[in-house]
């Protein structure tokens, strides 16, 4: 059955019409009437710059109300949005932008002058938009979850970056999965420090409608601003990643935070123990969890009855979902996490070769390592063997080899994380150079064009040969072991 | 897409393995594992009686855990159930297994006896099924929510009952409609007083499956059980119908139940304002809800920061539900009541004339009267023009007058419902005799062997002629305007 539903923003002002969708810091608020009155506005202006049914559409922004709007603008359209990251470069954003067909790029009025070189047929901001006059067009009033609403980036082994796709199923799926695990309490306030052009930050505010839940929307994660928040402001839940999580107790001291913080969920990456250690002995409720883009946000996720027994683990799969390790021998309990469930993507965007591969069986082939313990808890063992998660970003080596590997100079390239106390960890590339005359700063010089800041190396090794394993395939862990 | 989960309540016995999925009032407890290994035994047994994938099951009990454990056995084989109302006669039991094409009844022990006279190839008690070895079946470990899962008959204007179908998905987006409009709180303890072989009943069973949430299960109801599990048992929320929330208000005299008690959730047609208004003077709860069998429990809800404020109203369609009033006339407020979303069935069981009638547009017209407020709050005006509901059942006058037709001496027969303070609604007959020699106790006795007793007309006239309209159709209104 194609199963639809109505539209999730009209139905949420229709039942919350009063109600805060959105606050922000500064103290500004808007309503779910005054959520969806923006976003039919926006959404009728877009079509007036001729975006329909089906147009993929980029977005460029910080978080901020009118990406908010914008992105429910698309949903009234039937329209797809790509949600790009501020930090990529302009190589990285054309890639995106040819692969994901966008013709039209909305973006942050402030971002604007920062896209020169992006090849798309016209970049608009907000605020040029918000000038046009309103299209009469009928907006869309019931949602199809078959139907696709985002595609968000993601790298992979390949070096290639490849194009999520979320039906509104996905998202729809995805928060009730959580729903399912947190319960739904009518005072919620869910803080969002994640930027919405990921699918954490995103999922949250499809949450927000779904649930009829207020969220604190941050532009971005700044540690006084959260403190704060969670002990003046009725923040219950704040999604994070583990240097926030880091952040926060160091604020916090010998102090405690109030019972109505009752989640910080904890994304991207296997936090260190002494850190989940240290939040039990404070009483911070920390849940850890796993997911991915492909998972439309987690997946797996420790409940409330069992996050402190169950220290580093992350959980079980959420009511909707399964869960299954292929272990490569019967002796070895770890093995690849495999998932299945509605809130898993139907595909990548026009990459049948990527789709054969991780979910051809109708589950998805994650790539990461683990476990389950005896009574069926997950433990993450390792991230894709050559994932590194920097300040919870993900980013694949492969990807900076590939650009590295582009001077002229450069034989050969390899890249892993380092352990790093701030940022969990941060890449750093081992070389093979043809040529003495090139030094370190001429690398960075030529990745910084090429790669988003976060993605550059931060320790850069030239050797005479790179450690290879008899397929001739580049063993990893033994250039990192080359430091010790 | 054909969504599947996995099965709930293996996936429940997972994610919370000892918590109580039922209490009964004599203290006994269920875990969900426990639940969950019952189940799957009776399950085995039952495959050794040969049931299999698509068989049709009646299932004849009183709200007992041998009951629960039957109907999640029936979903472990992939079987129907069908859930037969213990109050009705052989002949009206008999239709619905011949017309709903069951091959073998479930029965309680006790109710074991009275089973004589139906017409069904195979009739086991519980413990006659449990007495049975294991079979050695593969259980279903998914759902597909396409898949039918129950069917309960409903009567109609037409005299005949109407199977209505439940798909898994069905009753899924019933319980995640409902958890989104009440919330989901850890802590949630649901009384079920109502019959599980109705649709409320049934329902709540299946969202403790998917909330993990404890029930406290009544055989039948009784006021002074229920007060006291609200009092003294941490009950938070109650089915109720409008004589069990007169009854409670009664016994709580001038008191006032703990804040702990969150809803009483008021289903089985609309209740009396004076009633509203008291149990608001003494804050209780009561959320006044719309819904029908074909709708899997309640589709139409108010919500808690409504409750107080729009007294009267059934509130707004669920999150995952629409509602539109078809007005016949542009100055009539009033309308046919029609709904639409995935909770809705998918059809009557081989009953095209039937599903041609009510679902031919993809919106179910339910046939009740009502109208929307300018805040788009539902007011039901009255139920399908005829229909008697007496004590949360439902009662239709053309069954009676059919029955009653049957006699020789009985030419025409109107039934209307009259206010009764305890019940709501009783019937009451109107009969044209041929032949003097007839008494109303004559009636009664050919009635009762046809009719379920809450059916029987509690009163009876002897009248000339029945009052017509112009296309020679009975007016009802004008049968009870007689007595005035």
């Amino acid at each position: 059955m194609h199963e639809t539903i109505p539209h999730w923003l009209t139905k949420q002002a229709d039942l919350a019409p009063d109600k805060t969708a959105i606050e922000l810091d500064n103290g500004h608020c808007l309503t779910f009437r005054q959520l969806k009155d923006q976003s039919q506005s926006f959404a009728k202006k877009l079509a007036q710059a001729g975006i329909t049914k089906g147009t993929h559409v980029g977005i460029l922004a910080k978080n901020e109300i009118p990406m908010v709007a914008a992105v429910h603008a698309l949903s009234y359209l039937g329209a797809v949005g790509v949600l790009l990251n501020i930090r990529l470069t302009d190589e990285e954003i054309n890639y995106q932008l040819k692969d994901a067909e966008v013709s039209l790029v909305l973006t942050s009025d402030h971002l604007k002058e920062g896209t020169e070189y992006f090849q798309a047929e016209t970049i608009q901001s907000f605020s040029e938009i918000a000038a046009l006059e309103e299209s009469e067009v009928s907006l869309c009033n019931e949602l199809d979850l078959d139907d696709t609403f985002t595609i968000i980036y993601t790298s992979g082994t390949t070096g290639f970056p490849k194009g999520v796709i979320h039906t509104y199923g996905n998202h729809w799926w995805s928060a009730i999965g959580s729903a399912l695990n947190l319960g739904i309490h009518e005072n919620d306030k869910w803080l969002v420090p994640l930027p919405i052009f990921h699918v954490s930050g995103l999922s949250t505010m499809i949450k927000s409608l779904i649930y009829g839940m207020q969220i604190f929307l941050l532009e971005k994660f700044d540690e006084s601003i959260v403190h704060q928040a969670i002990l003046h402001k009725g923040v219950t839940i704040v999604s994070v990643v583990t240097v926030m999580v880091q952040r926060l107790i160091n604020k916090l001291g010998d102090n405690h935070y109030p019972e109505s913080l009752r989640c910080l969920l904890l994304g991207g990456g296997p936090a260190p123990r002494p850190l989940l250690e240290k939040g039990k002995a404070r009483n911070i409720p920390v849940f850890q969890s796993y997911g991915m883009t492909e998972t439309a946000s987690q997946i797996v996720t420790l409940s409330p009855k069992d996050a402190l027994e169950k220290i580093g683990s992350a959980g079980k799969p959420l009511f909707p979902a399964q869960l299954k390790i292929e272990q490569t021998s019967k002796d070895d309990l770890v093995g690849e996490i495999h998932v299945k469930g509605p809130m898993v993507t139907k595909g990548y965007f026009k990459n049948e070769a990527a789709n054969n591969k991780a979910l051809k069986t109708g589950w998805l082939a994650t790539g990461d390592l683990g476990y389950l313990d005896d009574e069926g808890f997950l433990f993450v063992v390792e991230r894709r063997n050559d994932l590194i998660i920097s300040g919870g970003e993900n980013i694949y080596p492969s990807e900076i080899e590939s650009v590295i590997s582009g001077m002229d100079q450069v034989r050969e390239v390899g890249v892993v994380g380092k352990k790093h106390e701030t940022w969990g960890q941060v890449p750093i590339a081992f070389i093979v150079v043809d040529s003495q005359s090139i030094s370190p700063r001429d690398i960075l010089v030529y990745a910084e064009k090429r790669l988003a800041k976060y993605k550059l190396p931060k320790e850069i090794y030239f050797i005479d040969q790179l450690p290879k394993n008899a397929s001739n395939k580049l063993v990893r862990t033994m250039l990192l072991k080359s430091l010790e």
